[in-house]
């Protein structure tokens, strides 16, 4: 498995020299030192958990630097140079690895180049050897960190503790600052919201973490997370709504409106500066922060209108929730009131902040970067938005359906919205507040209209990529291909405008579902964001813009390769169609001349079955004979070559369906007995990366080869036949009346390995997805006029 | 769910407001203090996040006393007393609970009562408000914890950090130790074994976390937890042996010896006491530990010889491993020799330890402090042992058959030797030690003998039991009911030597597998062992010896409900005896006639049909068509009243097989169609419990209501035919020869519900725990001379 490193910057040897003495790990005279000594003391410098030289000594004993030799009697020989072999059976093991069990005493190179470590080769002097112990401070060890944050997490960098100021190495951020000290406080940022309408300007909760050493004078940056979840969350399920329901006739739809909350202007911010009076209570929420928290960057979080500890409704997805999370930035970045408390008596100020913000965090935290950096707010340099929705109708909807997330059949937006409005937990907000949470409710319910699933005015002030032009900072995407709760499509959008914008911008595509990717052993993420941090938030000339390519996407048939992209987009492949035929193939020929039909019959007999929605998907696609019935399927010969489908597949359809009402499903699928990757990564140990010294860990993980599986999904979409006319209006519908629906699918960058063949599906109810009728429903497709066409590499 | 709560101790009203008064909890001049005063005082002094009074009060709004009215209005009145459900209305708040989704604040103490916290009713003067204060910081959080350890994890006892003292609050230690201070060292103990036999005693590492506290000569008591695992796991399982093969004659079996290392006796220690030179990298593995950290007590792991950082061989189970385990206590109590490293230049002493050392620690942690206590070594007060193993042959063999332990086909001892091998890691051992330790692995495999599955010699010197003459500490042992990794037999076997001790002893059973139960809803053991370790390791006289009953069983029906009772042993109920008939029923009224038969078919179609051991299982006990063919199955009608069975079933068995060698399984299962609890504990807020300030988290859980199903597996037993003569020796045994077997089966405490039955199964092979054979065998059973026997309550 390879460790991939982006994050190391090509240094000069002088430069090597500077770092390292001022990390105090090489002697200021080290010139002075023979090439045996320094080795010694190099290797002892590495043993951070070893108080004393006399305990350093004690365990060079216990490295082997031969199959018969250890590293104590290989340095009693005074040797003047060290071979490639015997440097790195040292450097293995400093790195975390175990002889015979991990790698060959006789050949720890071959293990490295299998591992992608760096190699340094013929250390025959003092020069080489310092070059040799640079790189491998810079080195990612078993653990996933570089040996310099594992030393860190053995206390190396406390030596440095009270110096109170920023130390880098290598172009990033060191652990140099007093983890056990962190502040944690509680403010309260003034709004210009009413939106529990009782005519004050809403206060929000604002939790800090920030370095002690600001309290001396240091001014550092914010990563801000704007999490509605960060006060608790109101567990729902339970309320979900019904999905096993009829569809409705779309017509009835009429387009509710958005309408706004009163505004109750805040004053701008007076002389006064008290210190916080509140400790924090709640959690950093993202290992990420606090690996960069004990490296100097405070963390910022806060819920927003209606969570805990602050004022106001849970307006899911509207500018109001928009506004709220933006203000915090003004006052980090003094443009804004906070109190002290919610009595509003006492002013306090950001004045520890350097007033350059970046913003963290996944799903609903992601999403919320977006929606900020929309409004091009002063402060904010860069966003680094995690599996992020860009149009909350693209969450909840698509295509004129109601549409759920994975694993969130019934969940809607007023739903999400009561699951964050977690001011009702204090009782005294709760006495206040509910009469006007419910009437909320109601209005949200109304409006987001689960009968017809269309486009309206209350969906289009969801849509954040409207207002992409208002983007003035930096910007990083990072999603999962393999995303079924916040769909691919939600990136994809959104990149496709941010990359003509005048702005730095990167995008990150990983095999995971929804998930993080800082952990993976197959990149350095969390080390490119420690440059990119210092690059953006610091100022540091570092190369963090230039050190890794634009696009960066992993691989789904090899986890451990990432592919370096200029663009995600269709144009990175040629244009391939295929057409289904009478017998059920899909080839580039031509058409079928057939009708052919299936009867869709709801979730009858999915409910009747009781199993998962992922085991029937699982079934539906490998053509399980009771799951497929419903469904018509056409599929290719095996793939001779592989095959690279990038961008966005589309596919049209003609269909009838036999009542005035329908909708349809198309799926393209990899068919094909083989060993896929797991669907999340595996933990590979446990807690074993250290945040800082004692401050938290995380894990590492990575796809690993799993278990044999027949068919993988690659993508699909679904559609209303009443929008067969207009995506953002719904038509009038005859039974038997023949339509032309044409699909763009969910975007993806996928492999079909030689050996697969690749199916298109076209069916009706998605059991995890779409809503599931009660009465059945005949599909009749024209094959002549149905086809699929993608990209390919 | 009921939070139930033993280790609240009774408390005189002077002693309330002593208490409270030391923990600046309540004014010293509180009689100057009006009553209203006073509550709003006392309220705030609870909201330990709020650091100033103004904060403190402006959090008094969020807090609701009826319906209507906040606790900052009603306090406004200035009332003289409050009422019973006004109180708890805001008490429940401070406990964490939701109004509205947890309460209802028409009705606090309904919710209460459901939930077992006390009520403490009529609060019209000071002196009831102080009671009623003092039993609401002793009460139970919705977290699990009290609200004094909620209010400690928001920073509340800080301010008794660097006092250098114990602190006690209800006859339990305070979390007063600065555990941003925690000092965490690595020494060296010497051993008088010499088993990597280079004539040099083994040094075994030692990792002490202890107070900061004790440098200004505070002594402390020490939790010693002996873990193989410590210094890292070598995963093996691939090695597992092959477990599809035929039996073998078991009259080949040769009665392995054990033979004893050569010993190399230490120095006793010198004058010489250094500070310690080496810093911990490793982690306290149990959050129990750090828990007690944070309230003064040290905590002092060390794996044993063979493990990580220690010399020798790691020989499972042995006498050699007792005895590095337990010289460990030695030089905690100051009478063995520990240096700072491996060169053995400096002698450093455990000066910081009161010399009161009790053990903790689970599964081969837990076994390890029932070897050492069995060695009556001076220092050792009490022990903890969790889910502990008392003789290996009940962990990897019974009644002359190799068992497997749950979902450990293959494991035997010589693997688990491998798994904590872990000084192979280090190289310098690795190339002193591999010879050595591959000769020892050869002769553990032979001597365990996976060809007889017979007892012998070698299992004979890993049989605790029979040295519990020497245990002179105090005794809590803590098992699962469902435990099928380390079975109940283990400590059920010890506690009927054990309870005959003149030693202090209690006995915990959970519904839980191989797990702990420190952090259970249903009993708050966590407070108890504060109160146990308190009263043991510093001598308070806290009642901890009468607080709670001897035998403590948490019921199969409902989790929340604990048995109390004075034993766990047959006795306990009521002798009844079942017969199985011509036509599979189960009755007290007479025997069967026939003689009936099954083909086992060993692991043939197991291991085609690609199911998980626990998959079968299920299967197999419900009565599944094609798992239960090879098997008999005796039931019983519905009950008509509940009936739970204690202590160990006996099933005796005329039987013949086909063939001269054969393995016969008996079963007890529970059949009916109901909502059984989960297997694991529910885990209810992740992280919700904090162990001190800052300093480790831990999880609530619960066994909780789940899912439908048909049957459970109660007890069972395995037993080599060939044993029907000694349970210690084989004899030869002829195809077709009828032998009477007596199964002791794993000791239980169930309860039948009305409506289930109960049903005898008779089988061969169990896929998960006996050998597969790849040989069909006829086991023909003579019902006439079969019975089961059990003791009911």
């Amino acid at each position: 498995m390879k460790y991939n490193q982006y994050a190391y910057v090509k240094t000069d040897h002088e430069q090597e020299v500077k770092e390292l003495i001022d990390i105090n790990f090489l002697p200021r005279n080290y010139e002075d030192w023979s090439f045996s000594d320094l080795l010694a003391k190099l290797v002892k410098m590495t043993l951070a958990e070893a108080k004393s030289d006399e305990a350093k000594t004690a365990k060079l004993a216990e490295f082997a630097v031969t199959e018969s030799q250890t590293l104590a009697d290989f340095l009693a020989d005074k040797p003047e140079k060290i071979g490639t072999n015997e440097f790195y059976n040292v450097a293995l093991q400093l790195l975390g690895y175990h002889v015979h069990y991990d790698y060959d005493l006789a050949d720890p190179t071959a293990f490295m180049q299998r591992n992608a470590l760096p190699v340094v080769k013929d250390i025959t002097n003092v020069a080489q050897l310092i070059t040799a112990f640079y790189r491998l401070l810079n080195t990612r060890s078993k653990n996933g960190q570089i040996l310099l944050d594992v030393m860190a997490g053995k206390g190396y960098f406390t030596q440095f503790w009270g110096q109170n100021k920023f130390m880098f190495f290598n172009g990033k951020a060191l652990p140099v600052f007093d983890t056990n000290k962190v502040i944690r406080e509680v403010v309260y940022v003034e709004t210009d919201l009413d939106t529990d309408q009782d005519g004050k300007s809403d206060l929000v909760q604002v939790t800090i973490f920030r370095p002690r050493e600001t309290t001396a004078g240091l001014k550092v940056p914010a990563l801000y997370t704007a999490s509605p979840y960060f006060g608790g969350i109101i567990a729902n399920e339970k309320r979900n709504h019904k999905v096993d329901e009829n569809l409705s006739d779309a017509t009835e739809w009429n387009d509710p409106q958005y309408v706004a909350s009163p505004i109750v202007k805040a004053a701008k911010p007076a002389a006064e500066d008290k210190p916080a009076t509140e400790k924090a209570v709640h959690k950093s929420s993202y290992p990420l922060n606090e690996y960069l928290l004990a490296r100097g960057f405070a963390s910022v979080f806060a819920g927003g209108i209606g969570t805990r500890g602050s004022d106001g409704l849970r307006i899911t997805g509207a500018p109001e929730e928009t506004e709220s999370a933006k203000e915090v930035i003004e006052w980090l970045h003094g443009d804004r009131i906070a109190y002290t408390d919610r009595t509003r008596k006492h002013e306090t100020k950001a004045s520890w902040c350097n007033g350059n913000i970046g913003m963290t965090g996944r799903s609903y935290l992601g999403t919320l970067q977006i929606a900020v950096a929309t409004t091009g707010v002063a402060g904010l340099k860069t966003v680094v938005s995690e599996a992020a929705i860009s149009s909350w109708y693209d969450y909840y909807r698509e295509h004129g359906l109601v549409i759920a997330p994975e694993d969130c059949q019934g969940e809607d937006l007023d739903l999400l919205a009561e699951t964050c409005q977690s001011n009702l937990w204090d009782a005294g907000s709760y006495l206040k507040i509910k009469p006007k949470y419910d009437a909320m409710q109601k209005d949200l319910l109304t409006k987001e209209d689960r009968t017809t699933g269309q486009y309206s005015d209350y969906w289009e002030a969801r849509n954040y990529r409207h207002h992409t032009d208002g983007i003035k900072c930096s910007w990083i995407s990072v999603h999962g291909l393999n995303d079924w709760n916040v769909k691919p499509k939600n990136v994809y959008k959104i990149w496709q405008k941010v990359k003509n914008l005048p702005i730095k911008h990167h995008l990150f595509l990983h095999q995971g579902p929804h998930y993080n990717m800082n952990n993976l052993v197959s990149i350095d993420f969390t080390d490119l964001m420690n440059l990119w941090f210092v690059h953006e938030l610091l100022g540091l000339k570092n190369n963090a813009d230039k050190q890794w390519p634009t696009v960066m996407i992993q691989d789904n048939l090899e986890a451990d390769k990432w592919h370096e992209e200029k663009d995600w987009a269709d144009d990175l492949g040629q244009e391939v169609v295929y057409y289904p035929t009478d017998s059920q193939e899909l080839t580039k020929d031509g058409n079928g001349k057939e009708k052919q039909s299936f009867t869709d019959v709801g979730g009858k007999e999915f409910t009747a079955a009781i199993i998962s929605e992922s085991d029937w998907q699982y079934k539906f696609i490998c053509g399980d004979e009771k799951w497929s019935k419903p469904s018509l399927r056409f599929t290719t010969d095996e793939f001779i070559h592989p095959v690279t489908i990038v961008g966005r597949p589309e596919v049209k359809v003609r269909v009838a369906g036999s009542l005035p009402k329908g909708q349809l499903s198309v799926a393209l699928v990899e068919l094909g007995d083989r060993k896929r990757l797991t669907a999340t990564p595996k933990f590979l140990m446990r807690g074993g990366q250290e945040l800082g010294y004692r401050f938290g860990t995380d894990t590492l993980q990575e796809f690993m080869p799993d278990k044999l599986t027949k068919a993988k999904l690659i993508t699909k979409a679904h559609m209303n036949l009443q929008n067969y006319q207009d995506m953002k209006k719904p038509s009038k519908l005859e039974a038997g009346q023949f339509v032309d629906l044409t699909f763009k699918l969910q975007p993806t960058y996928y492999t079909i390995p030689s050996g697969s063949s690749l199916a298109l599906i076209i069916y009706s109810t998605d059991q995890g997805m779409t809503k599931r009728p009660l009465e059945d429903e005949t599909y009749t497709i024209d094959l002549a006029q149905t086809e699929i066409k993608f990209y390919q590499k």
